[in-house]
């Protein structure tokens, strides 16, 4: 089998191989193709832009329903989408350790090529970096990437409102659980698989059919529960969701049982939080369930007088509880 | 002494008190200071923009001459800045390992404030994820870059012509040397600071002083020797340089005799490579020695006819010879 060897991080010959090989063979598109140190294009006449980085340590780095590739590709691409930007462009930078099969390598490039292809972004710019064997732990990839603002409308936690509706877009907890299911090497009877997708055009279509999305962001590290204290936090309004309405597969529901584990604060993939006006509710409802990747959106709560700065569960049995946002480690690299 | 946790990389409250109470701090800007998980901006009236990635996992993180910190933010703006765009925008990514010291890491993160500063960039984005113990070694940094072209000049290796003339900013070596004499415990009686610096502005001033300048770049890994032969590479035009005007300072040269190290293939981090018309050749060296980063400026040689595709030194006794490309690793985890 051939293995990363020191040498591919060089800067040299075996490095320009490899990039030539594998990188630019499957991300091929006319702008990475000249290899240069930085990326060069225009930005049509659009000037408002979104810039995003994040880097992905997932383990294990393949799991049922994605790899570190397509999460890497996904999960830049969506946190331009909740922006409410189009992504377009992404870079691709890779750590990975010395001894690194190059087939798996292959693999995750891949499906990176895959997934960027399916989002409608390009892979414009890439950076590689070989560790010696114990300073990393196989491969980590970093994505930076960029969109721009199709229409003119700014989403912000400053222009939610008592009364917005709070909207998922489908089942919670899937990834967290797959990676948990396939770390800790549990099975059950019903496969569990990760959600990962890229939202950009689900959420473009939103941006494009209707005005009255306040806010939207991916529920990943941390999960909903993370996500809506980020966003009510400081604030003189507090969000009421109830625990009946949310989204949960039965089989994720059942493994979060077993294992004593929250839904409501395991990372999500392929999934957004849509705060939205009322009135444009059940058409932001449509977009979504008529979508691949909506088709379990439901309205889990909304944003309310009670409970400022807080977030509010009803239960099953009635009895409201305040939800917290995530301390400690619930589930380390998740992403 | 406080250490880095599993916790501060799980996306709940411990991440926020470390991104608001370092991050965020530091790094201050009124595009980070919204936290969402897009930076968004406006590119005035330019359109057309740079995009560049790279990881940083130099070891040691701290070394005669700069940090991992500094290094990251002046990789990044140099690779923007030799595509002939001013950068403008970075983001920082960081991937620690378990254990870290929050007091290294504030070191590192105040080092980039500092550099971002002084290189007229905003560090807009970012990410942390923290990996077990012995999963990483200390600490990777993965900055993106944006910057945009003040002026309509397109740089790129087809410009070049025979004739045109070959300068470098300043002395070869210096960031290798000091970095593989610190990881190896060698003293020699004088001090070899690593070159690390940005140089968007003294780039920007030859991009707006001057209009002969065909190809830029920064020779990092691999050297100037790597370089020089990524530009000629299948061209029918060769590239000839002296050794006598190769500008190596005395203690880098005394080092590289004595570990039988070539400083052709030696990694820069401060230095620009710059292609240019030999009409425009003293103006660009005048304003190159006027500037702290280009006191030491040379023209180390042309573009000539001879040997179409290579790189040749002419050696201080008269012989040619062929300079290959880096083969195998010289180097590992130089930047």
């Amino acid at each position: 089998m051939q293995r990363i060897t020191i040498s591919h991080g060089s800067g040299g010959k075996v490095t320009h191989e490899l990039i030539n090989g594998l990188f630019v063979k499957h991300f091929k598109n006319n702008i990475l193709d000249k290899k240069e140190d930085s990326a060069v294009f225009e930005l049509a006449k659009i000037r408002r832009v979104a810039f995003t980085t994040d880097s992905y340590v997932v383990k294990p780095i393949f799991f049922p329903g994605g790899d570190i590739g397509k999460l890497a590709v996904c999960g830049t691409v969506n946190d331009i989408a909740v922006s409410g930007a189009s992504p377009k462009y992404i870079s691709s930078a890779f750590i990975i350790e010395e001894g690194f099969a190059v087939s798996d390598l292959e693999r995750i490039v891949k499906s990176m090529a895959l997934w960027a292809g399916k989002a409608g972004v390009k892979i414009v710019a890439g950076d590689t970096k070989v560790v010696e064997k114990k300073e990393a732990d196989g491969i980590f990839i970093n994505t930076s990437g960029i969109g721009v603002f199709e229409k003119d409308i700014i989403c912000g936690v400053e222009k939610i409102r008592i009364g917005d509706k709070i909207i998922i877009s489908g089942t919670i907890g899937d990834h967290g659980v797959a990676i948990l299911k396939e770390r800790q090497g549990l099975s059950f009877k019903s496969r569990i698989e990760s959600d990962a997708a890229p939202l950009g055009g689900m959420i473009g279509k939103i941006m494009e059919k209707t005005n009255g999305v306040k806010f939207m962001r991916d529920p990943t590290r941390g999960g909903v529960a993370t996500t809506l204290n980020e966003i009510i936090r400081g604030s003189n309004m507090g969000i009421l969701i109830e625990e009946e309405k949310i989204p949960v597969a039965k089989e994720v529901r059942a493994a979060c049982e077993l294992l004593g584990l929250d839904p409501l604060y395991i990372a999500n993939e392929g999934k957004v939080m849509i705060i939205v006006d009322p009135k444009e509710e059940k058409k932001v409802l449509t977009i979504l369930k008529g979508h691949e990747y909506g088709k379990n959106a439901q309205t889990i709560g909304d944003v309310a007088h009670r409970y400022p700065g807080k977030v509010c569960l009803k239960t099953k049995y009635g009895v409201t509880r305040i939800i917290d946002m995530l301390t400690g480690e619930q589930l380390p690299r998740i992403c």
